[in-house]
């Protein structure tokens, strides 16, 4: 009978824990196969397994549309280049995607590079990563929520003087990269062949999604939101407000916009293979996605968002 | 420069989480060395590698002293045949020491098979167990501290009716394996050669060891064994009665041992060798070792005490 390694990748502050109990009654239900299950925490894109030894990477969810750290944004003076927003917006100047892109280029890039390296030739990495439409990350629906959020910040601004807060310095480190350009950095990475690439538009809320009161599921929506925001906004605005900004005015902008039209979620499927054809061996990665709070700037791991 | 994987093995239930945190300031000792990390949960009495890719098993004083499950103590009437004890004692029936060595050669055997499966020819395993010097388990320096702890138990029941426990039934699930045991179980089981296997005696407290208060050392020293023990004989005895029989009874006993004859700890050095030839690559274990007190019947791991 062939023998299954998996190793299930996370940042190293995960929880690992809860992850190997599970595992034993995940076991029991597979008592006839042959399979092994490893933790290997570490950063994805950072070296995680040795030379030329995996077979199969796959990661569904995880943190490709995280970046690693915030893009720079602010001019040569020190001045906030991406006022009263905290994506890039209509109103944006350019250099505000570029940054956007630039940082998500060189991200996507280290994970390729680190993969190539671990990787026999001949592997596959099957990727699901949360991505854009349009070929313009400005047009609202590539923005969604974060024109919502933005906009229930400068209102709560708005309310009073928020001495301790700096709202203007937040621009989230956060990217939904287009097929285009997932494909365009592939290719000049040049490790990989690119077997299959598609964009997938999901129904994830609205209109028409069920008969559950449209206020309370906003509030749903929100609350979700913020439990992998709200760490980030934590070091641009005081805990007392954070109730008051997702809970009832962030939660009212984007209950509107449901009752609008339809959340599309879109999605871009992208199997990779190893240039050059050669043997398989069976040893497998699979890098996990759960939503968690735990998410930290300047890491990339899988667990947290 | 080569690369070098280590697996980390421990049950399931263990704290992988504060390991794997570690880990990242631990790295940062060795920045020009290029070596990987992994968490491999499961016990090491059964396979938790795959097939014939291990160069090298380390286990540290981990839990081949602790056996799978209770040995079988009980007359085919199912009285109680270690009455008074609870390990091999000078006045037990020679079907106790049969039955725990039975059970040890079970164990050990089965820890044998899962590592010849997984390692390659050549590879190396290099054991520190703890042991016993002499050839009869049932000598007193082989049981210690277990005699004290059993006559701390007898002492507690003859004060007053222990309704709800039940003393007699309790047989700690534990083996001091004597160097020829060890050796005749590496033989039999036939995968291995034994390279090198030495009996160290060190000296872990008594009358020579350091200024401290003798009465203060074995409270520590009481405590200490609560620490593994205690998990086990709350089966057997309720809570209330663990404070009188750890801090009082059982820390009297082995202060009056300290104070006699120093007490040595006995440790077996083994070095074994996968038997026939062949070319190594480098791919490592380490079974590491942690004091804790989350030892559970029936599992064998490597953190727990």
């Amino acid at each position: 009978m062939p023998e299954i390694q998996f190793y299930l990748n996370d940042l190293p502050g995960n929880d690992f824990n809860t992850l190997f109990k599970r595992l034993t009654e995940f076991r029991r239900n597979y008592e006839g196969l042959s399979f092994f299950v490893m933790g290997t925490p570490g950063s994805f894109i950072e070296r995680i397994f040795p030379q030329n030894c995996m077979h199969l990477i796959h990661s569904s969810y995880s943190e490709f549309h995280w970046l690693s750290q915030f893009p720079l944004l602010t001019t040569a003076e020190g001045l906030p280049l991406n006022k009263g927003k905290i994506y890039i917006s209509e109103t944006s100047p350019p250099e505000v995607k570029e940054a956007y892109l630039a940082q998500f280029q060189e991200d996507f890039t280290n994970f390729l590079q680190c993969r190539s390296k671990e990787t026999v030739v001949g592997a596959y990495l099957v990727l699901l990563l949360n991505g854009r439409q349009s070929a313009d990350p400005a047009i609202k629906k590539s923005c969604y929520p974060w024109e919502s959020l933005a906009k229930a910040i400068s209102s709560l601004v708005s309310e009073g003087p928020m001495e301790e807060e700096k709202p203007d310095d937040l621009n989230l480190p956060y990217y939904r990269a287009s097929q285009e350009e997932v494909q365009q950095i592939v290719q000049q990475e040049g490790s990989f062949m690119v077997e299959h690439i598609e964009t997938l538009v999901l129904d994830v809320g609205g209109p028409s999604s069920g008969e559950e009161d449209p206020c309370i599921r906003a509030k749903k929506l929100a609350k979700s939101v913020r439990s992998f925001t709200g760490s980030i906004l934590q070091h641009h605005l005081r805990e007392e407000v954070m109730d008051k900004l997702y809970g009832e005015k962030f939660a009212y902008l984007i209950g509107e916009n449901m009752s609008k039209e339809p959340i599309k979620g879109i999605s871009i499927i992208l199997v990779l293979r190893k240039l050059y054809q050669q043997a398989l061996h069976v040893t497998f990665c699979m890098f996990f996605y759960e939503s968690s709070q735990t998410y930290k700037h300047g890491e990339k791991g899988l667990l947290s968002g």
